[in-house]
């Protein structure tokens, strides 16, 4: 972190968009926020990246009816490093939207993104198409 | 994990009530998901368990705006066990509100929420009034 790096107002860095983009990359969990019902809901999801897209896998269910709805949703993952004393979040918000095409479900299969809950129900990939991308570090004490 | 635990339609364990305060008071970082203008917001927070109450300090801003208005808000904590082979995800809805009563605060100073943001700013306790707490284990394949 170097004097040239820019804060906010409450002195967090401000994580550039590369470097969210390359924390996503190498995050393997994340969580799902979403409105349902006019209730703020997270779930914790695996995800993968395409491109700048976050990507996961659901089953029918609230984040599927959240995805199918078009609606708002924000996925973010964060990290505690207490080795290198820092703690970093990075935010994506867009709409969702469930991919149908052949093409693309065989490519957001390739990513390798782990599947955790094996499930018998049928999957849906659902991308996220971002529209703002934030990240914020801080020093821990 | 015995035969006799109860699992949800996916097959995740449910975690039992006195298990997701154990796990809340364990955890350190968590995340605030709250409504504003209609969009799902997902912050990271430090929070403590006052019984079994989640409380967290804030200052002026979004976060402090949900609270100060009495709305419903929801934290999860999650892990990543890869030891043990596993991950488990605890969420509390509730309502949140500001704390101002003398005594209280100075409760919620004694647990030792870590402040790991230094911040000039006039900070205030929020807690969240739990309505519904949940867990959910599942065991990493």
């Amino acid at each position: 972190m170097t004097v040239h790096e820019p804060t906010d107002r409450r002195g967090l860095r401000v994580i550039a968009y590369d470097e969210c983009l390359w924390l996503l990359r190498r995050a393997t969990m994340g969580r799902l926020g979403f409105v349902h019902h006019g209730e703020p809901e997270i779930l914790p999801v695996t995800f993968g990246m395409d491109g700048p897209a976050p990507v996961f896998r659901t089953t029918w269910g609230s984040k599927f009816d959240a995805a199918a709805a078009g609606g708002l949703v924000t996925l973010e993952a964060d990290s505690l490093d207490p080795v290198h004393g820092r703690a970093w979040s990075v935010v994506v918000k867009g709409t969702a939207a469930v991919e149908y095409a052949d093409a693309d479900i065989a490519r957001l299969e390739a990513l390798g993104v782990p599947v955790w809950l094996r499930d018998d129900s049928e999957t849906f990939w659902v991308r996220i198409r971002p529209e703002d991308t934030t990240g914020r570090e801080l020093r821990l004490p």
